[in-house]
């Protein structure tokens, strides 16, 4: 049966699977192998700003050797998928910029990993991965669907017609910079009011230091709430409540009937559900309501190396 | 040369072109001739709003008699396209519903015309026809295309791979209820803020009567705002930027390069263009900047038209 790696690269480390197909497409891939490699590559290009040729180097060399740890215990493995948090150019598979990996431009990590590990890759931006592992492992047969991760940031997906949607620049689905708050908080994009700066982890934060001036992560946050603190309930509310506003506008562009929520927000999600129920019922196209299924991921952190992983299938068969 | 008819249906009168076609594809459909017959279907509509089926018996006369007169002229007709203002169920054509023909609900316009001319029919959302006739003239060869038709509303196609994109329940690029303004104006979906509130004709008529409570048409208010009327320049402006809010919306979504705005308003372009450019360079996705390319039509109602004789050829080839 093929045998593929599907790796997410994320700012502070790689996270890396071993999937197994069954080359019929009847059943739903496996993952047999998951392992985590800590690799600060943020830190890491940013300091190399000056030089990011340096940074290069080190993060080919890193995944690099991450990939023959596995490989060397499956030898079957036939090809490697990578999830990228960046925008990749759809025709070469060039990573034009990665707002996170500061300094990457228009670098081809397909192309140079290859050389080094003798297997063919693919690369493709990490949500869109995401969404892909989504849909393969979706519980009905579907061929449409959207995508959003809440994390750290907020990432999206968009699969049409079985395949994966990048856009004319690999920009489709960047969701997370819709503005859901004329002249709300600052964005790392430059604009202010993205809906990720209040329905990421880090937007809850904020929420919750604005109204308590504590610094805490999403997740105390999380079980404050599940003891009742008012702060933490309204933090979790106004991401809510700026998810349901991000997905009628991705609806009254696109018109899908099946979305995901996935990411690791999406475990919150009794906190963010009454707020985001209100408000989508509120901005949604009438024709919609009741047409659409919403399915809270449980993948968590495999779907991107699932996604990754099918895809390197994909283009190799 | 393949002949057809195709029929932009409005509330108030039915558009209708003979068009004709180089079978080899090289060369740009040719719109021989137009006709505008006056029909009052939104009239009638509410007027047999307990009695639908009395208004359909009525538009379908009326479009029938329509259709006969122009075919009567040229017997190589062999196919009517109708771009019709409702939501039109994707895998049978059915039409769903039309806000601004109320009461009509899952009516198959295809068939039942069909039956009465003797020739196939086939019925898409209007503005989805006239995105596709805009993705037909369109200058360049090109596949990919956003349509945004500022007309009385605001109405939306899509265009992916030079398919018409219609959404799994007829429902794609509804882009004139995107909401640019937390809480603004009412909009007839029952939503408020929609942003054709203010990109629309009608929106800036109301944009102008709210400052100077005169009620003129957007016509009117073009010509005030040539001659230096602050209010009249303003009402553009704001319709301008509502139109850019949205523009930007769509794009973190679907990224297009080409974009096409129609539609009666696109005419006042010089006055909606300032605001518009400026809103856009803030909202945009930064990777998008000097990445896209902006067309003002100059098809006005034609565009229809000739998308809805182009995609009845399309089905019927």
């Amino acid at each position: 049966m093929p045998m593929l790696i599907g790796i997410d690269v994320g700012g502070t480390n790689l996270r890396l699977g071993v999937v197994e197909i069954d080359a019929a497409g009847l059943a739903k891939p496996r993952l047999l192998e998951e392992m985590r490699f800590q690799a600060d590559f943020s830190s890491l290009c940013k300091l190399h700003q000056q030089a990011p040729e340096l940074a290069w180097q080190q993060i080919l060399t890193t995944t690099a050797n991450a990939i023959r740890t596995v490989a060397s215990k499956y030898p079957e493995v036939s090809a490697v998928g990578i999830g990228f948090p960046g925008f990749i150019a759809p025709d070469n598979q060039q990573i034009l910029q990665s707002p996170n990996l500061p300094g990457l431009r228009n670098v081809d990590l397909s192309k140079d990993l290859s050389a080094l590990i003798g297997l063919p890759v693919i690369t493709e931006n990490d949500a869109l991965a995401a969404a892909y592992g989504e849909y393969v492992m979706y519980p009905d047969r579907i061929s449409n669907l959207i995508y959003v991760g809440l994390g750290t940031g907020v990432g999206g997906g968009l699969i049409l017609n079985g395949q994966p949607f990048q856009g004319q620049h690999g920009v489709a689905m960047e969701v997370g910079h819709i503005i859901v708050q004329e002249g709300g908080r600052l964005c790392g994009c430059g604009n202010s009011g993205c809906m990720e700066q209040y329905a990421s982890a880090s937007g809850v934060a904020i929420s919750y230091f604005e109204a308590t001036q504590q610094r805490i992560s999403a997740a105390e946050i999380a079980s404050y709430a599940a003891q009742g603190d008012k702060a933490a309930i309204a933090a979790y509310a106004q991401a809510g409540k700026a998810l349901a506003q991000t997905l009628a506008h991705i609806l009254k562009v696109i018109d899908v009937t099946n979305i995901v929520l996935g990411g690791g927000m999406s475990a919150a999600w009794p906190l963010i559900s009454p707020s985001f129920e209100e408000r989508l019922s509120q901005d949604l196209i009438p024709a919609l309501h009741g047409k659409l299924k919403l399915h809270i991921s449980d993948m968590g952190d495999q779907a991107g190396i699932v996604g990754a992983a099918m895809l390197a299938f994909r283009s190799n068969n």
